[in-house]
């Protein structure tokens, strides 16, 4: 049993990713919201100690802190023995989905929706032309990987590969983007998980909680 | 002793990367050169067979193939327990860093390089202005990192953080970027660690060499 503590926003599809993990899993933690919407310096002078760019989502495992969404999701994978957890080999192929969804989706999606949603006059037509070409090269791979009879990333069992590149799926519509029948199909299967919540509903929830 | 056979080419800084883990630990493989500027199709068909997108690096350890440049760093200092794979801890602040890299500054300045080096014509100048700016902030953020007494990104010892980040940075001149004095300070501790050579003079050599 660990001491858990999720530093974190309900417009964080990343934070959203740990979550799921935590959630599906049936883990105690505790969860504080840190408003990103301020400037970093501003936030909780608890959080900034611990999180090196004043980034959520942070975790707590035991009183040590980690980041990066993908880096918490290898973590807590690694010490439940779950999602990918379960032997060395699994793992190190969820990994490579992980650092596939942080070098390609990871990066075009979360702009996506950002720009659509939240800052549209940080971005002008061409640069989002360039993030929209990308996220189409990207989630044709994606969508070609889920075409056989595979129901999850890895295999016919959910893993952190899955919780880290579905993050930022379910806003598909607030990033103006469309999604292939493949990619629907499996993110349909995600959310027919026990446990399973949209993630502005998981993520509000939590933050009217104490876990 | 495992058998490692390395698919790569000479413009790749993800290449570079895993070379410097092999050179720098001196660790013998075999070498083969995958023409990334044919259509992904057209490649090698045993390649293709290993690198589900057709991508280089793609590392085969006896016989099995791991893609993602980070993966395979991960992959090899665990395997071979240094720069990085000395214990459970290190290996995930390594991993941490690891995945700053691939989702911040290696989807910005291979992509400023490959523009003003390879095809201008793809890029417009406002997209080039959002890479060059997630640029300027992803390494300003490193710079702050690297302004304590540390010799390399974990410590004072080198570990896969620093080739993993470093890898596209000794080419900054071909991406048109300039780099902070602590980054350059740093560049130049990697520089000399026994068996460094710069990106082009080792993957040349590699392509010439039967290793």
């Amino acid at each position: 049993m660990h001491a858990l503590k999720l530093f974190g926003h309900y417009d964080s599809g990343h934070v959203y990713k740990i979550m799921l993990f935590l959630e599906l899993a049936n883990i105690p933690y505790d969860y504080e919201q840190v408003d990103i919407w301020i400037d970093k310096a501003d936030r909780q002078t608890e959080f900034l100690k611990f999180s090196r760019n004043g980034e959520v989502p942070c975790l707590l495992i035991d009183g040590l802190p980690y980041i990066q969404s993908n880096l918490i999701l290898y973590k807590l994978a690694s010490l439940y023995k779950i999602y990918g957890g379960e032997s060395a080999q699994r793992l190190i192929q969820a990994l490579e989905w992980q650092f596939w969804e942080a070098n390609r989706l990871g990066m075009c999606l979360p702009q996506l929706r950002y720009a659509k949603l939240i800052a549209p006059d940080e971005f002008n037509a061409d640069s989002l032309a360039f993030l929209r070409n990308r996220f189409e090269v990207d989630i044709a791979v994606l969508a070609r990987h889920l075409s056989d009879d595979r129901k999850f990333i890895l295999d016919d069992k959910a893993s952190i590969a899955d919780f880290s590149i579905c993050g930022y799926l379910y806003w598909a519509d607030e990033a103006g983007v469309r999604l292939p029948r493949q990619i629907n199909n499996w993110l349909e299967r995600i959310s027919r998980l026990p446990g399973w919540r949209s993630p502005y509903e998981m993520m509000n929830k939590a933050s009217q909680d104490t876990h």
